[in-house]
């Protein structure tokens, strides 16, 4: 374990820049923090390239057998280094997985995400599609960064769980329709109450931006637009609320 | 209108303080956030005392009628009052809802909050507590302030549709059962798939806290206890996501 103790140190200030989406990019890595997301980074089989501990933390011992260097940091240069208000300790620097895009399988389920804004919805989101089981998730134009600080906290480890892929998704709608999977788009017009969406074994939600919902051009491209029914007095439901809704009543009789 | 061009003016001053819970409980007052917000407290008929626009902001004329105290200030005192990083060019001080204990009746449908921490997963819940058309929501013990800005704006207006009460949640139970509601506690242990909770009108529903879920007093107290099936590898739903799929799941053939 190597030991830092000046703020100019260039690992240091390298492993700062990844709070920038640019620098995220150019490297292929990024940051994870808290002893939570590196357990489930590293049973994922995801590689971490650096571990940083502030002094004194207990780090665990099955982690040793992992290939990374280890660091530690004081408690000064911790919190410089962390996004959150509460540090807890440990961030690692990840690297980014291999986007796969050939994810397409007959009878699977799948999550299409066009500009979803915020990266907490966005990261709650995914740990929706991984507690409903789904096979994939793609990321169309203008989502949310999925290695945003933000994102990956709110995933609670599930980034690590199912492929999550940035795609051109009438480009994946297209494959799913090949594949006779039945693709689902939320909207507001001209919509089916998602209770009377007929049971299919293989879906592809489409779920769409805070303010604007789905883009037009893969609404028409849909095979079917469905609703939430609102009994209340409230616009709209939050699009991660709106997300774990649909994604359940889809697999209202899954076992 | 009145005009404030002074960082010092002592009604400016008193507002500012308005962003902490103590000055919110002793005023019986709360700021509310842009047009869209203010628009939803003027048609539920919430008191608003003042409003306060940035010069230029243009008023929708219809809300003139209503009895408030009209000041306009530069663009730098908005920045100073306003908890947002965009400030939307008005704010308005309004006064806090009476609270009706008694809001129990045959075949009612309630959500019981056990200790929520999140600002803005309290307003979410509330939120989606709205579009599922509940009779009311009851925040216990350790849930995070209705009045805070981010729960507020998380609500999206929808906390001035629908009665939201802070209460013991025991004595609430208590008054269900009286009534004969079914009150169904969510659990990780013991419970029955929520697919499963047989149908019946009225319903109270109990969420409970991010980290610890509904606190064991409560859940013994409880009718049934449910869960929602993970399929995948997460471990838990976000409290907002879970209760959506809950509130739809327990009217699944509501008209």
């Amino acid at each position: 374990m190597k030991h830092i103790e000046s703020e100019s140190n260039a690992s240091l200030k390298q492993w700062k820049k990844l709070h920038t989406k640019k620098e995220r990019e150019k490297s292929g890595t990024y940051l994870i923090e808290g002893p939570h997301l590196i357990e489930e980074a590293i049973k994922s089989g995801a590689k971490l390239q650096h571990v940083i501990i502030e002094e004194h933390f207990e780090l665990n011992e099955s982690w040793l057998k992992e290939k990374f260097a280890l660091w530690s940091v004081p408690s000064k240069l911790m919190k410089q280094l962390s996004e959150t208000e509460k540090p807890q300790g440990i961030i690692a620097v990840c690297e980014m997985m291999d986007q796969n895009e050939n994810l397409i399988k007959k009878n699977g389920r799948y999550l299409l995400i066009d500009g979803v804004q915020d990266p907490g919805n966005l990261g709650t989101i995914i740990r929706t599609a991984d507690s409903a089981g789904l096979d994939g998730v793609f990321l169309g134009e203008g989502t949310a960064d999925l290695y945003n600080g933000k994102t990956v906290r709110s995933t609670q480890g599930s980034l690590f769980h199912l492929p999550i892929v940035k795609a051109d998704l009438l480009e994946i709608v297209q494959q799913c329709k090949e594949m006779n999977i039945t693709v689902l788009s939320t909207s507001l017009q001209e919509a089916v109450d998602m209770r009377k969406a007929p049971e299919v074994e293989g879906f592809a939600l489409i779920v769409g931006n805070e303010g604007a919902g789905v883009q037009e051009a893969l609404q028409q491209e849909s095979t079917m637009k469905v609703k939430i029914p609102i009994f209340g007095s409230a616009e709209s439901l939050n699009v991660s609320v709106a997300t774990g809704i649909l994604l359940y009543e889809l697999q209202r009789n899954r076992t």
